[in-house]
């Protein structure tokens, strides 16, 4: 059972999961924990690991919760494992934002699997399997489906402001473009190439940095 | 005041409206409307608006409900607007799914600006008004927001997919995504390239046909 772990980091992860941690009863930042959990950023993992050798008593797991990060960063630990929340943090919500997000989960033994998906079920996650080869495929898609949904938002909000629309108009349609499952509508579903083309030559006289980003997507819609 | 109202058209948006218009109390398909409303494929609309020359008593309006289609499409009536509904539609769902939409209204006259409003608000529509000439640039911010919205997770989840990693578990981050008002998280907003050189190198090695769609989004990203 997961009694006592120190966390390490305090960005807008390793805040939430301290917190609810400690909503869940599980003592943060003792002296002797049985878990070390980095939620550093990646490219710290591997140092921050190697700082702690010698550090640890006996037994003491070691485990980071970064997407794309194998495990082998947490060199030479061994008892190790990853717990990576798919979900984006704002400071400006609490440990609740935990709530209703899956998790890959990836470990190399059984132990490890099995303290694994409690880490990931007590910090309020839904955890699945994930290969540790797999996880930069794995995290290139969390990141079309979070960051590029930034910029895809920011684009069509420039746009929409170019016409002199209010861009705040497209989030009741993106909330319920999820809520219909994906369902494709709009000129490309009904084969309304004039008005695809009319598209393309709107946006090549205003924002022509962004006819590339239209066309690709065009293309990959059609398909 | 709208009170007979001949809509044209049971595609997914036409049935929404008219069942909202009944609910609404409005009279719907009755032989001398006040306004005739068009909910037809944009190609059409021209082609409808001149088969109902002639048998339209005087002073009757036309409206159209496109989104990129100019007003000289219902040429020659002259009496016309348009209201477009910044939405998504389903016919598995209702006329509750015009609540808590926005609508872009199109008028010539003061008096038709009159009935386009009134018209966008009988149907549940916040409206804005918006230049017949912006409207396909208006309409391009629109599909960028909705199917590229669908290829986007489309993308991301075939990538998820390829991980071995379920693909419904992304729909909890793209929701928050938005309830966080598009705030950017991930390797780009870190600068961290090393990861997304790894999200290229595996997106390259298994969907190379993507590679494409992430590079323009990954530079939009940085920008």
């Amino acid at each position: 059972m997961i009694e006592n772990v120190n966390v390490i980091g305090s960005g807008r992860v390793g805040s939430a999961v301290a917190a609810r941690l400690r909503e869940r009863g599980v003592s943060v930042g003792v002296d002797d924990p049985s878990l070390v959990l980095l939620c550093v950023p990646d490219s710290a993992i591997s140092g921050v690991a190697q700082q702690l050798v010698g550090t640890l008593a006996p037994g003491t797991w070691i485990a980071h919760v970064s997407g794309a990060t194998p495990l082998a960063a947490l060199e030479p630990h061994t008892r190790r494992l990853s717990v990576h929340p798919l979900q984006t943090f704002t400071r400006s919500r609490g440990p609740e934002q935990l709530d209703g997000a899956w998790a890959a989960v990836t470990a190399e033994t059984d132990e490890a699997r099995g303290l694994a998906l409690e880490l990931a079920r007590t910090l309020g996650l839904e955890p699945f399997e994930l290969a540790d080869e797999d996880r930069p495929l794995y995290h290139a898609g969390a990141a079309i489906a979070s960051s590029y949904l930034v910029t895809l938002h920011e684009a069509a909000a420039s746009v929409i402001a170019a016409a002199g629309a209010p861009p705040e108009a497209l989030e009741p349609l993106m909330r319920r473009t999820i809520e219909n499952g994906f369902e494709l509508t709009g000129p490309i579903e009904r084969g309304d190439w004039a008005t695809v083309e009319a598209h393309r030559k709107a946006i090549r006289s205003v924002r022509p940095d962004l006819e590339p980003l239209y066309d690709v997507l065009a293309e990959a819609t059609a398909r």
